[in-house]
């Protein structure tokens, strides 16, 4: 059966309806019938081709949310009806070092839900079912689509990074920082958002940020010199990363999730005094998006934003693209 | 009883011969009868005042080996005729959330043994007990001198960053670096030693590394891109960060104990694909000291160096000057 999708034709262009045969279902492959996807960052720079590995027609969308409607044969952990996500990464060797210590982001034959094939701007598609994650009852599709790859990018590094008692600084209060305010929170972490925009300070505050500092200043100020545990830039622009580092408390760490641009302008000294890290991630392992799923679902952590039909699309991406989401854009079909 | 020393009156100046009135033992005081003391890098630059601290005139030594020759009122666990060693650090506030915690070397009020003090290019020297560790029985004094301040800044990064499948590259095959090989190995783990200086080889091979690579370029070379877990810097020059973070495995860590110059030129994006960490120690706190100097022990891992006599220090700092030294020169009063 035809699957009704919007794509990209070429770099930069707008989306257009479009359709394609999917082939037939591989043996452990599901068809899952869409309802929700997210609209990422990333399915912008997809489009754009900004990171040069785009071919096209390009279907975007990686945040999916829809039910299984058929399974292939192989197929024994999902039945049908049964509700499932699918974030960014639908595929890995799962028999290499890394998948089999479940790392499977670190497998050098991992495979991206909308690179090389079509992804969940969609009325379907079909994914390798080891990269579906049963969604919890207690989560809406709407608010689960973008856990899948903006959660999971913000969940991960929280996870490994920091402790109850940890006072966190989250930069960029977008579609990764929002979810993070709210898992730091919900771990029970004392939250300060960093944001270039005054007027979402009460948001923050609602998230579950302790404290909010506005700024477009490139440096944090410095009377936060020595007050943080843990830094997670969700960013994509260059700012004072030696000033930043200067926040951190002994033993702190400055996470990278966003890829600014530019370079880590940080004197080795800086790391050696304190003994502070620099690291960086990206989404996050099967294992942990399912646990991130259900910490959501325990503690109604839901992304926040709008939904829009597929339909609209277009003036969807445009209003991402002009920094206007707040704080995610979710399209229904 | 006066002190007999070695000081510098002014940066960059010769060390003479000096006394000093040492003043009554504290309390928790102890004073060693030094019987031997290593030359780190960092004397040099406290003699030449590089990092703008020196006070003159100015005793190095933060390597020191001795024995108790008297007790102040309230030293409980250290005896008259006890042999124990003094690395960089020689105080904390013990009460901090950072020393109760075991993590001394984060005290906010934390101090050398040769900054606004007297080191151990001398005959005696009064130092806090909490500080001075027992040397265990196997390790000889000249070769357990170089593990307070050396031993324990490689071995540090090693106890946090390996685990004994971890294949290590060990930059730099220096007063450090001769160390960290011998500990990585130890720990077992596949060691790469990287150095400027061919001739190195054999000895690096001797001292527990499977590999040697020898190079004069900023950048390891491209055959080894993605083949170590972790990479120790213990070189104070720049390299090409980004270059030597390609040579690390996914989940890798770069971890700078050198304190090289300028920046790392590193991109946050670099650091997102692969999981990557960059992170930096000095030293250690107490806890791991005694467990390194033990283990040190355990394994009969020896600083490797010659032993000079103090009155020839001068000739012994221009031997470290000209890296002439193999690797560290320990002085015996």
């Amino acid at each position: 059966m035809s699957i009704q999708c919007y794509a990209a034709f070429e770099a930069k262009a707008e989306l257009r309806p479009h359709t394609y045969e999917p082939g037939p279902l591989g043996p452990y492959e599901v068809e899952l019938a869409i309802t929700h996807c997210g609209i990422c960052h990333s399915d912008i720079h997809l489009v754009d081709n900004d990171w040069g590995i785009s071919t096209y027609p390009l279907v975007p969308g990686h945040e999916i949310v829809g039910t299984v409607r058929q399974c292939g044969e192989q197929v024994r952990h999902l039945s049908l009806g049964q509700r499932v996500g699918v974030g960014w990464q639908s595929g890995s060797c799962l028999q290499c070092e890394w998948c089999v210590r479940g790392d499977e982001t670190c497998c050098a034959q991992k495979e991206a839900t909308c690179v090389g094939r079509a992804g969940g701007f969609a009325s379907a598609v079909h994914v390798d079912s080891r990269f579906a994650h049963p969604i919890p009852d207690g989560l809406a599709s709407e608010h689960a689509a973008p856990l899948l790859c903006a959660g999971i990018t913000v969940y991960t590094p929280l996870k490994a990074g920091v402790q109850p008692m940890s006072r966190v600084g989250v930069i960029g209060v977008g579609g990764l920082g929002h979810l993070a305010i709210r898992f730091a929170a919900a771990f029970g972490c004392e939250v300060t958002a960093f944001s270039t925009t005054a007027d979402k300070q009460e948001e923050a505050h609602r998230l579950g940020a302790r404290h909010f500092v506005a700024s477009r200043d490139a440096r944090p100020p410095e009377k936060l010199a020595g007050s943080l545990d843990f830094l997670l830039s969700t960013v994509t622009v260059p700012l004072d990363w030696a000033a930043w580092l200067n926040v951190l408390r002994p033993r702190g760490t400055l996470w990278f999730v966003g890829a600014s641009p530019g370079k880590i302008d940080i004197p080795p000294m800086a790391l050696i005094v304190g003994n502070k890290s620099v690291r960086g991630s990206g989404i996050g392992p099967r294992a942990t998006m399912q646990e991130m799923l259900e910490f959501a679902a325990r503690h109604n952590i839901a992304a926040q934003g709008e939904v829009l039909p597929l339909a609209e699309v277009n003036a969807a991406i445009r209003k991402v693209r002009e920094n206007r989401a707040r704080y995610r854009i979710v399209l229904a079909t």
